[in-house]
């Protein structure tokens, strides 16, 4: 599948390798390539310069925006919540029209530090923004409750646990559990919240996930879903 | 141990009946004893008239919202989130003061339906504000993040699964987590997510919660952590 992820941070990177390590074309955008690949030091986050990444993963090619999303069939929002709606705007409306967008983004607002707040909660949420700005796209929120790792390598954490999906598009969420389940997460642990709206849902357990790895000291875990 | 329940509702007849069964000297709160003890339809929520369920549980007295405040070592906030500050000021300060205040309450606003959204929330939380509103009580945040007969009997649902307490005071999470305890939460359950601010995450998580349970088809259920 040709798979556009715009977003060259952890989720990106953690996203488009094990895509593309799955036999998938996958390229990533960013806003400036040039200036992406100019970075010679690690970012915010410590993850290495995108061009030593880059090295290391080369069937992944590095785009624009507007060029990435144009590639993909199917475009990974990875990009931070914050300014997820400003990337998808330079990725353009036409590159996304009719197409499966899978949103993961999570709306940090790290702007007081740690632990976060989110820049839209409670009555909205970022996939539910993104659904409205692009009413054409087919919006799956999904894969947000998660550590980058633990996403794309599910059995990092043992045992049977749980991971979400939401949209309007059944199609589309059918889709996304598809290439989620080529990551190692069986269809059971899937869990579908219905319309749009559930993005609300996993986007808010964000406050909650981080007071839980802090209680823990780790990123290495996730929830399953007990029940009588 | 004296306890005073805050709330007639669901939730408080789940705490009171239960506590008084384990042998607790256990009364309730509410606005007008008169007017509570007059209802004789099902209230919104589907529970039986308050009176009946008293019948059944004669060592539960009811008592204003401030009797039952000062008859209590300990302090339950039982009532609705969105009217939680209300309650507690009827309550009063003084009858609150140097006491834990065990805050169950789940701050929803209903006045959309369903699914609900918080009265408060991202930036804030109830159970920060009563913290604030009340510097004296030793606040604790605690088994919010469950359906009241789940709360009451952990049981209910099988295996393992987490409950959370948050508070700035270390003997007050410690107190209430005893009480969890006897309720049957093994102390490896109980999952401490530090100081009260912990109390926004589990009340996000609600909306998370109810997306969860609509897609379930059940309340009879809880979240286990499962880490590498």
């Amino acid at each position: 599948m040709k798979i556009a992820v715009l977003g060259t941070g952890m989720v990106g990177r953690a996203l488009a390798g094990r895509l593309s390590a799955l036999g998938h074309d996958v390229v990533i955008g960013t806003r400036t390539v040039e200036q992406t690949l100019a970075r010679t030091e690690p970012d915010a986050m410590g993850n290495v310069p995108f061009g030593q990444w880059q090295g290391e993963h080369p069937a992944v090619r590095l785009l624009t925006f507007a060029d990435a999303a144009a590639h993909g069939d199917l475009v990974v929002n990875a990009s931070p919540g914050a300014i997820s709606l400003t990337v998808l705007e330079a990725a353009g409306a036409a590159n996304l029209s009719g197409k499966v967008l899978w949103d993961i983004a999570l709306p940090l607002d790290l702007s007081q530090g740690l632990p976060p707040t989110l820049t839209v909660a409670n009555t909205d949420s970022l996939g539910e923004q993104i659904q409205r700005a692009y009413p054409d796209a087919r919006v799956v929120k999904a894969l947000t409750t998660v550590f980058a790792e633990v996403m794309v390598h599910p059995g990092r954490v043992p045992g049977e646990h749980n991971i979400f999906v939401a949209g309007e598009d059944a199609d589309a969420k059918a889709t996304v559990t598809e290439l989620i389940g080529q990551f190692g997460w069986p269809a059971k642990a899937v869990v579908d919240l219905g319309g749009i709206r559930g993005a609300r849902g996993v986007e808010m357990y964000g406050p909650f996930y981080f007071a839980m790895s802090a209680a823990l000291g780790t990123f290495d875990f996730n929830i399953a879903i007990v029940r009588a």
